[in-house]
């Protein structure tokens, strides 16, 4: 259960805490008391987890979830009025500017790690807990979580998340429940394609992760990274040139030691030298 | 009942209908006897009533539907072959090429419409009235509509449409449907994404649409404007620089009247001042 | 059952096999001993069918399946193994690179073809299989076919296929499936949108098959094409000027002999001259 040295070595907020089983970390969000609503502090300590383990490949994957039942209810009334306070004091709205975007990037950087990211989804599911969501890898979700985008209800905006929003589920969900702004339970999530899967209980649900857990462990640590990146550069380049970059980095693999070590292994029917499962 | 000082004041074609109760217009297609077929002088009264809304606040909501049992059948063999006697007489194709490019600047101008679109689909959605569902916010269909691309079985293409339904379905459904050019109904529909929900008759329908009404009243008039443009550029502006300005548009928002309002009545559990429903 | 001229004039690998029947070419994967694990020289010849017919407009449709009770397993650990030696004696990856590159090469190939592409997946449909079925315009997947994309668990990467996976079900089911490596049914290939229909066995699989194959045969020869083309432009291209574009091609169609036909069949409700079909 100790830490990788990449985060041993840090000083984390108290909003979050970090567990560490062998390759997997799991990053709880920890302001229960307030559903786990995304203060500043909350958003720097998940960057600074991301930014301390983005080279370390002995952690495979992280399991974004958290405390008290909740996922995250997005932004918070009382974090709100704070910076209300430094505005006027600022005489600006730039306090309002920078703590939003501060969400965004730390959004941008979970979307783009390395590692494998899964999200387990309870209880609220809200705004910028609703963003956070839209970009794990695998996401499983309670059946009676409840999602929404209450923003437009509330007069303002999901002005970080509407890009993972529409990236996730398409335009044509992404308008109706953005201008509706109304919940939806964990089946209605796997509908319009937020999450992957529904378990009914939390036995389920720790069995379900258990199982993906292990087969994360199965996949090599250095061509999953590869596989991500690639993924999402398809989104952003031009197919001829991202073909040719892939077929280089197809060769590097294959000709690599993890090519070399899942293709003996594959033949030889066993597991793989860095599986570390069950 | 009365219409809006920004509609009253102008004479629409007898192609389509308008009806307002308070905050939300309907906009009947009104050629029954053509199952609602798609003529230039209907395409051009559309645009003209979204033209003349553009600023107009006070309309929340515009509910597209058609008279007669029918959403949209598309084109009209009898509007074509008026086009047809145009070509001859100008001894151009020009005549096809201008009423099928009006039709798309209709369904680009309703694709963008500041107002939440909320299109009942009822009979034929057809063609061209299956490009015009295709850029709703909200899509409620009947459970025995018939949805279908029949272009291709015409010796005739989806040109003006095939962008918006490669947006609304993805390119996957989309070839498919295009290609086959087979009839679909209302479940199907639901189950490749075109409409966001089905009812199986007219009571169903009154209910969902005065339950969607209701909601789209809570929402808020600037910021349910703002987060549909804001959704629509996440297709076509780059990430950074987008959620740089959102930032900035999440601060004008929540600094601003309405973001002021919703998070008063949040906290004092009331209905905001903008909600004029029951 | 004999071969359009397009196609008799040339010699073909063993590795497949053709069957023509009046408009419509089946292209069978023809290495069952390996699950049709795609080799350089199958590639080759798969590439080398759709050169020859890219403008053959005799030909409709291409069914692509494969013999033996599987559709394609990927890489063949043989095929890897005998690039490996050219590997060593070359010095460098660049038979990798070459290899994986024309995998690509032919995947755009097929994703463009002019013809309406058709994928009967039964057996493995696995890594570059699981890639070559996403390019179908119409897939049709048994029951108990078994989908996947190994590579990460096998040490490499899907690198010419990522971006035909991406645009086939989108990135959030992408991301799951090629950094879990897990394998599927056709049911749950269905629901991430890999096929379009699933049948429970072979009879249902000829009938399905022959009812596609009539319909496709209703749809015009020229306008499928045009169709297709237009269908893939709207991804790349910008929306003002397709549209422009798009108008141009439908004046041409609708004034053209496939317009004029097939107005004239629906008018008489008769079938237009193009089908071939019973």
């Amino acid at each position: 259960m100790t830490l990788s040295a990449s985060l041993s070595a840090q000083q984390f907020d108290d909003s979050i805490q970090l567990e560490q089983d062998g390759s997997i970390l799991t990053l709880w969000l920890n302001r229960p008391e307030s559903r786990n609503a995304m203060s500043l502090n909350m958003v720097k300590a998940i960057q600074q987890v991301f930014k301390a383990i983005e080279n370390d490949l002995s952690i495979r994957a992280v399991i974004l979830r958290g405390q008290g039942g909740h996922f995250c209810a997005g932004g918070d009334i009382k974090d709100m009025a704070q910076l209300r306070g430094e505005a006027v004091t600022a005489g600006s709205n730039q306090p309002y500017v920078d703590f939003n975007r501060q969400f965004g990037h730390m959004i941008q950087q979970v979307d783009q790690a390395p590692q494998t990211v899964v999200a387990i989804l309870e209880g609220a599911v809200l705004g910028g807990g609703f963003g956070l969501a839209c970009v794990s890898d695998i996401a499983i979700s309670l059946a009676d979580a409840k999602f929404g985008l209450p923003e437009t209800g509330l007069g303002v905006i999901p002005a970080q998340i509407a890009p993972f929003v529409v990236k996730r589920i398409g335009l044509t969900q992404a308008r109706r429940l953005a201008l509706l702004g109304t919940r939806f339970d964990g089946q209605t999530a796997l509908k319009v394609g937020v999450v992957h899967e529904v378990v009914e209980n939390q036995q389920d649900l720790d069995a379900l992760l258990l199982e993906t857990i292990q087969q994360i462990k199965r996949t090599a640590p250095q061509a999953s990274r590869v596989t991500k990146a690639l993924l999402h550069r398809t989104l952003n380049e031009p197919l001829h040139s991202l073909l040719d970059d892939a077929a280089q980095q197809f060769a590097n693999a294959v000709g690599g030691e993890e090519g070399m070590e899942g293709t003996m292994a594959f033949i030889q029917k066993r597991n793989p030298n860095w599986f570390d499962g069950d």
